[in-house]
Parts: C-alpha cells; structure tokens; sequence
C-alpha cells in the first residue's frame, strides 16, 4: 500500500448538522493530507444533499409524505441534542462564524473542489422517497453497497457517521 | 491478505430500524460478494435478536424494569427520526414493499443462509438483563469485547453502528 | 504489521453514558489485550473529559449558554433512550453495580493506567465553547482531524461512535 494514496470511506448514515459537519471536517481534512476520499450518503445522510424545496419528482403519496417530513438540504439539519425547533444549529452557526470556522455549505464547496467523490446509495433513495433530481449535481454516483464494499475493502479508514 | 476471503465486522450498537436496515443491507450484500461478515450486538442492538415478548429468564427487579421497557424483537424496532409512536417504521415498512424491497426479517434469514455471524455481547446483556434465552436460536455465540477484537483486527472493513 | 503491536483509534462523538461504556470497553479490553489504543473526543464526546461545574475560562455570551445548557462531566451523562431526565442512567448504574462490572469513571481510570492515549479535537472544543481547562488533566493532547488521520492511517481498527 505504500506507493498509492492512502484511502478513506465515510457512510454518512445521519443527517444532523453535527454529525455532518464531522463528517466533512474528516473528509476535507483527509483529502487535503493527500487521501482518496469517498462519501456514502444512505438515509437521513441523503438530506445533506438535497437541493430543498419540495421535490417535483413523481412520488406516490407515502414517498411524498415522507419527502416532506424529511425536507433537507445542507443549511436547515438539526442537532442531535439541544435543537430547540432550530435555535441549536443557529447557535452553533453562530458560534462557529465568531470562530471564522468554515461552515457546512464552505465545507462541502472545499471537498468537491478536492475531488472527494459523493455517491449517494441507491437503495436508500427508494425507502426515503428520493430521486436523483431532488440532489445537488455535486453527486457524482449512484450506487449499491456493492460499490461502497469495493472501495472500502482497501481503504485505509472506514467511518459510519 | 490477498489469498483469503475479504472480511468485514459491524458493531450493532443501535436498536433503531432505520440503523439495522443499513447493518443488514451491509452484512447481506458482503456476504453475497464473497466477505466473511461477524455482527456483534451490543447494547440496544441486542433488540434486533429478541425473540419478543416478555422474558421468561430469572431477572431481579431492576432488569425486568429495563426488559419491560426494552421489549425489542426484529418486527418492532423505532426509527431515530419520525418514529410518531410506531407510524413512521410502519410508513417505512410500507414503502420498501411497495419498492419489493427485502424486509428487515427477510434480510435476516438471508444474511443466516449466508454464514454471516451473529455474536451477542455478554457485557451487553449484563447491563441489560438480556439472557441466552430471550435471544433468537441464530446467534451462533455469546462473547465480549475480546473476541470481536481478535477477529477486527485482521478485517478489511469494521463499522460501529 | 506483524511486528508491531496491533492499533485501534475511536472517535467518540457522542455524549451518552452507554455509548461511552462502549467505548471505553473496547479501549480497556483492546489495551489489555495488547493494542496501542487512541481515543479522540470530538462533539459531545467532549463531555465524557470535562471536569465538571461551569467553566471558569473566558467566553462569550454564546459559548455560555452553549456551556451551561452542556454541563457534562462522566458521572453525569445521559442515555441514548430511556433517558427519563437521569432516571435511565441511574438505573443502568445500579444494574451494573449489581453485576460488579465497572464504572465508567473506573474504567477510565484502567484505561488511563493502560496508557490509553486521549486527544481533545481542537476544533470541536471551538464549536462547543471547551477550554483546555475545562477538560480533565488525563487529556495528552490538543489536535485536529490531521493527527487523527496520522494514527488512523496505520491503525488496524478505527470505529466512529
């Protein structure tokens, strides 16, 4: 393994502001150290993707009810603990501006600028009621855990998030 | 590595759904590309290998308070998001048919024909008055953290759920 | 790697006691079966090392509140689910005392003795308004996700809990 890039995969399984903001600090920081760098996106990780609004693909009426408790996109995710109906997130935004932190939509421009790749799980899409019109064109794949297994099988780091 | 089989591990910590959904389609797709798969559940994912209903093992009052509470069994799990009391796995559940999508017991079955193991933590069911009996026949062994780190340190791909 | 001792880096995320069991089972059980062990407290993780009491570091009004409404400190976390504002983890506590298993404080004291290393995020603790000094002397060090990438890289398990 000593002569290739070293490897990193992340199932971003959750879709909380926190837990996407660690997954991107991860992603970023690794692909600027000179890792390959691959992000999963399966569930409620796929909001981190949505372009918002509601989708306009055909739905049948489960898959919109669904679509529309599960709105998405990067700049409205809750936090795991104290979200307060949204005030959580808006404080630690906040917080992190004060910081001159990067923030999650900075964060995601940096790792498509440094070539991590984003598929988004295909099976995942069909329980959550998401089609690939609902996502940013940032995704570069749709794929199965078949294509998740192939590249983590010789990775360095594998992360569900 | 390269003569023998390509191996994974998953940590089941979770009891939710939504999380054993992403264990299972992981554990069943490896197995089917030729992975060795070990899942060991731990904590609230001893859930998933209930049998249902109450225990009937020797339990002080302490555990059949948390075992009352903490009834489990594969066909009952919540979600981590939108559980509404139970409707949101039903929606979900109604979804993947609608989609013929495997349903998480279909998974299991699936995943036992294909050797993946099932390892039940000991710590585990220590802290959460889960004895053997509770447990579906499929779990091949009760172990603790030693054994899952003796077969994770030569694995391609460990995962915590 | 069949000279050197086997190695394995967790990331605690979160901040719930049975998550941090887990953890910490895993760290004392790996360190003692001869891994070199890591663990990198990132998010509420962070809790898990916080001395306890308010802060006495400078802060603004936002890492106040943040600090206040996340007092933290191992003896006081809460679970998962079942939490019942503190009653959940105060019976889990009683279910283990009567199994004589150990504490979560007693546990990393094993692991501390077992050389354990453990590393603050630097930039978590920014985002959660955490000083240095709010956090236990037991922490080695202060870094990022870089030397997280260092260790993980040549690590032969590396979980994200």
């Amino acid at each position: 393994m000593s002569d290739e890039k070293p490897k990193m995969t992340l199932i971003l399984f959750s879709g909380e502001l926190d837990k996407a903001l660690a997954c991107f600090t991860l992603a970023t920081t690794a692909a600027a150290s000179g890792f390959e760098v691959t992000i999963f996106f399966t569930f409620w990780g796929l909001n981190v993707l949505k372009k918002g609004g509601i989708s306009a693909g055909k739905k049948n009426f489960l898959q919109k009810m669904f679509a529309f408790l599960n709105k998405g996109t990067s700049s409205k995710l809750p936090l795991t603990k104290f979200n307060f109906a949204g005030a959580g997130p808006e404080m630690m935004k906040m917080l992190m501006k004060q910081k001159k932190m990067a923030s999650l939509p900075q964060m995601m421009k940096a790792a498509r600028e440094m070539k991590v790749k984003y598929i988004a799980c295909t099976t995942s899409c069909g329980i959550m009621g998401v089609d690939r019109t609902d996502l940013i064109d940032d995704v570069a794949e749709m794929a199965g855990a078949a294509s998740y297994l192939a590249e983590a099988k010789n990775a360095n780091v594998n992360l569900f998030i």
